[in-house]
């Protein structure tokens, strides 16, 4: 029976695992804490010693890391993903890393004779519990295929955008909209307060018309009720926003709206709010 | 029998006439051009041959006007709505106006013993059409609580904001908010076509996720298939935004995000897309 | 001899008053508060009971009042200019008034049959003191001819610009300029000593090359030394910027260059800093 | 008699070396293309044959390269300045490079003993002829004791800025000033124009002005004459931008108003400007 395996069991990891083992997948799994293996391991994962080991084991092994530096430790390091890859085999990264490490991770793959996809996912822990998890892949189009039942099992979208690096570019640009959205959402908050309006009446309009959107709803409420715990930390946007402008700048694309969208959100983090919530912008707009 | 008025029989004010007849109520109409009473009249509703006499005739009489200056016209000229107007009727404005025009008029009909309600909608012909627009009022309570069965009939949706010229102010907001997202998207539209993404898969992973809305789905489709017939001009959208970015001016509340989105529609003005649809900044970010 | 008047004795008009007695004119004085007089009449000026009676008495009548209420109530008022107003009379209004304030005056002069000459400055107290102003006249022209002597005595530099209107635009434009110039220099002030650049030596740097000017010279040293005691205030720049960005909009000029020095200015006025200098935007800014 | 080396013989340099000779000292060339030495050998001069030579015969060498990558190759390359650095020489660069370059320039000079000095000059071929460049150096405090009688015979103003790096940092900020000046100009004029005000009039009232500055007096003069010439590109002028605002980022310092310039100056250069000089934004904005 063919073997997969899945490297990195954090708060989205363990979900996705969960959902390869539970519709009938052999995964076997490696975790840096191994301890978060014992519930996976009881519903029938098995468990191997190190990222090498689990790449030597299986056809196709998938990651999901915090980080661009988990990413290449998990690769690059002594016993890591690279050391147990040979020819034919696939490796599928869902971490959201930025093109460059995604390239160099893709090439020192496929030196190996292994093939490599680029797999970041839009959506946070509940898309990934419930597998309706929007996966943005590139790279190679066999391994694609072949993952593809699998990635069918995490998420409710799966997309092919062609050669590596297109994921994470894609990535940018969506969480480009998002941001300048938000923006737009609390410039429109604070105005209307200091117009008289009532915040929950202007809320309901939007959602009643042809901007309605889950955004606006879920952190608008947000926002009134005065809740900026992190889902999305502010920090993180500003940074895909500064990304996505720079993008711009190499491909000479000029961006003024988001460009004034990326100053504000660096205003917020200079104001503190880098930790919590992107709707945390609202304190400083307001 | 309760008597019910209509004045103003374009595209929007014909369907929501005819809604009004077709539940019942007993209509008399007024148009500057007799013709277009016809169908209406085949439908039962009655025909007057000016506003006063409409309004005198009438408990409740509405109205739907092209803009400003034609709403002033029929409530201050020769034979207008406010030479009918006696103590206790009432009168709907559903035309898209300034704030201090909307507060003359109702200054006006109240000075007679009448009572006003201002009521822009939001949502175009087919709305108006199935009875689903979004009716903003402010002004006088009584008249909204007398007059909600018949607004029940035009829109899915009736708010109540308070004392007159909040319906104005809440169209700015909301299409201020509306600009900033068609300025989003047309830059990240603009981002991924320079970075080699296909435009469609864009569209598909927003309408995936969190940022999912009608307006993306709808003028997304209509930027890529370079379909930029005016449904909402250009112009129209910059002068709101102007108008928001003033109230803010006045309220003292910054708007940068806004103010970038504003002067990017000026360009597109500029280059010649004012009578576009206002989805035709495309061209000009791209 | 040829008579001439001067009505509005604050800290610029005492000045120019001063300078065109100094010079040999014969002046008739007019102020509010008649106190103000008293120094000038030493010197040799004469003083009249009302506006009225020194544009009767007087071939040309100058002015220099410190609002647009000021000017027209100095003009319409009872006992004002215009009472005063005959056949080829003169009157020159130095004061900074809205293009429509100084139109409608300029008509109501017309009208009586006198001739109108807007003249706004620039420079503050030093400079009026000195007879360096620069002096931006519009309107009519013969009046322009026959007041230029005279304006020698206040200005190095006066301009005759066309129709009236003109210098208030010209006005708005040359404040746009140094708004954004302002908000220039805090940026960069602000970005060198975060990267570790002493302020002192940056400011010697633009002193020194082609940027070199006396706004970055006298506001640089103030704003490092923190002092904001206003010489324009932080209020009237924002509103000079707003007002530019609105003819722009009027005018079909696309601004968003200053259109985000103007938010930045209106975020400076949120934080409180509106009445101190307009170089207080450093401290948003920083 | 102490010995001094010039590498680099382009516009600058050739006039720079020029300037030593003419002071008196012994002065020893090296330029890719030999050809360039023979005018200034006619002065007295003496030419190597390689980088390496130079430094090893010379107390302290100069250069003045075209871009970080002549930089390097001079420094690194085989027969480079390295290959002749000992203990206690003296190198100083006058290049304008990225800080990173400068610091690994600086590290390998040092490792060898040598001492390094960065020393970016701002100004252009006229102030290089005439010896009024303003010199921003960093790095090795003897050496700028040491090289200070040479410095000033080639510029105005040398400032020590301290740590290698600063001068680098300091002409980012300078040129980010720059860039935000010319904005405010081209906007200026665009408004002043669609106003029916004369440019010229604009820029003379500017030059009498708080804001009067050669920049503008230049700059000015030549937009009206349509001359865009390129003296400094406006490719240039908008990485520069680039980088302030990126610089600005890591820094955590918010630049809404240069990120707006930045963005004007990536538009014109999308309309194809970016070989004229920076002045061609002004047909961008108009």
């Amino acid at each position: 029976m063919q073997q997969y395996g899945f490297i990195g069991l954090g708060i989205m990891g363990s979900a996705m695992a969960r959902n390869l083992i539970t519709a009938g997948y052999q995964v076997t799994l490696w975790n840096r804490n191994p301890e978060k293996c014992r519930e996976l391991e009881a519903l029938g994962a098995m468990v191997a010693n190190s990222p090498a080991r689990v790449a030597a084991h299986c056809h196709i092994t998938f990651a999901m890391l915090a980080d661009p530096a988990a990413a290449r430790a998990v690769c690059f390091g002594e016993e890591g993903v690279l050391a147990g890859m040979t020819t034919g085999k696939g490796y599928v990264d869902f971490s959201t890393v930025d093109a460059a490490t995604s390239q160099e991770i893709g090439a020192a793959i496929t030196a190996k004779g292994g093939r490599f996809l680029e797999a970041p996912v839009s959506g946070s822990r509940k898309p990934a519990e419930d597998g309706t998890l929007i996966i943005l892949t590139a790279g190679e189009r066999t391994l694609y295929d072949e993952a593809l039942p699998c990635l069918e099992k995490l998420g409710k979208k799966i997309l092919y955008l062609g050669e590596g690096g297109n994921g994470a570019k894609m990535k940018l640009v969506v969480n480009m909209i998002m941001g300048g959205m938000m923006a737009n959402l609390c410039e429109g908050l604070a105005l209307g307060a200091k117009a008289g309006l009532v915040p929950a009446e202007l809320l309901d309009i939007l959602e009643s018309g042809a901007v309605a959107n889950p955004l606006f709803r879920l952190k608008g409420g947000n926002i009134l009720a005065g809740n900026f715990a992190p889902a999305f930390p502010l920090k993180h946007m500003q940074k895909d926003l500064r990304l996505a402008v720079e993008l711009g700048d190499r491909l000479g694309q000029p961006l003024p709206c988001a460009a004034a969208v990326n100053e504000r959100f660096k205003e917020a983090k200079k104001e503190g709010f880098g930790e919590e919530d992107f709707s945390a912008l609202y304190k400083t707009v307001s």
